[in-house]
C-alpha cells in the first residue's frame, strides 16, 4: 500500500471547498478527533492524533490515537480488545478536526468501563443553580480492574 | 440566578465517578467541545470554551464558545441567527471535554454554509491509496456572503 501524503495548505478555498486532504496540526503537532458510535451516533470519546496516527488510521481502518500523557501512538483497544473499526472518516471545513464513525468490538470506549466516556450530564438553564452531575449511563460494560490490572490511570488531575 | 462554581479537582475517583462538576482547562485555559445535532446525532462542529464561556453556556442554555482566532467569547449564531439551543450537556470521564447536544435554529452550524462542518469524508482502508475527499453533503443551507458579508473568514492556513 502506498504511503499517504497530505496536501500543503495553500488557500482557504482549497482547504474548505476542494477535495484535497490538507489537515492542520496544532503547535504540538496534534489534531483533535471526535469519535462517535456508527449505529447510535453517541459520542464515545474525544482524542488526538499526530500526523503518523492519522495516516495509520486511514491506512489500517482502525482508530490509532496519539496519547498525550504517554507520548506514544495508541492503537485503541490493543490492551482491552475493544478495537474501534472505522466505518467513516470525516474532516471539517478548515481541516483542523477529524470525526471518526466507528463500530466498537466489545461495545465500550471508556477506560472507566462505560460504553461512552460521556456518561454524565450537566444541568443547565433553569436547573443550573445546582451543578450536580447526573449519571445518564449506569451500567458498566466491563470491569477496568480486570482489563487493565495495575496499569496507571490515564486521568490526570 | 446564582453564579456557577466549579469544584476543585481532588482525586481521580472524584473526577471520574462522582457527581462533582470539576472541569479541566488546558494550559491555555480552554476545554474542547463537541457539538452534535440533537435529532440526527450528526457532529456539527468542534470548538473550545474557557471557564467563562462554559459557565455562561450552562446558565443561558445556548452555546457560547471561545474564539481562539478572535480571542473573544463567541455566542454562536449571534451574527448569522443560527443560535444553538442546548438540549443536553455531557462531560467526559476525566472532565476535559464537553459534549453539547443542540437544536440549531436555522439548521446550519458551519460558516461555509453547510449544515455541519464535517461535509467531506476521507477514504480509508483499501481505498486509502487515493486520498481524495468526497463531498457527503452537497447542499448549502445558506450563502455565507449574504450572512457574513466581508467579515474575515475564520479559517487559518
Amino acid at each position: 500500500m502506498n504511503e499517504i501524503e497530505f496536501e500543503k495548505r495553500k488557500t482557504i478555498k482549497q482547504v474548505e471547498e476542494s477535495t484535497a486532504l490538507a489537515p492542520k496540526f496544532d503547535q504540538d503537532g496534534l489534531i483533535p478527533v471526535v469519535t462517535t458510535d456508527f449505529s447510535s451516533g453517541e459520542v464515545l470519546m474525544q482524542g488526538y492524533m499526530n500526523e503518523e496516527a492519522l495516516k495509520k488510521t486511514i491506512t489500517l481502518g482502525e482508530a490509532i490515537y496519539y496519547s498525550r500523557s504517554r507520548k506514544i501512538l495508541w492503537h485503541k483497544g490493543k490492551t482491552s480488545g475493544l478495537i474501534q473499526k472505522i466505518k467513516e472518516i470525516r474532516i471539517d471545513d478548515d481541516q483542523d478536526c477529524v470525526w471518526l464513525r466507528v463500530d466498537v468490538q466489545g461495545g465500550s470506549s471508556c477506560h472507566v468501563g462505560y460504553r461512552s466516556c460521556f456518561y454524565r450530564s450537566v444541568p443547565f438553564g433553569n436547573d443550573s443553580s445546582n451543578t450536580v452531575l447526573k449519571f445518564e449511563v449506569k451500567e458498566k460494560v466491563f470491569d477496568p480492574k480486570k482489563v487493565y490490572g495495575d496499569a496507571p490511570n490515564p486521568t490526570k488531575l
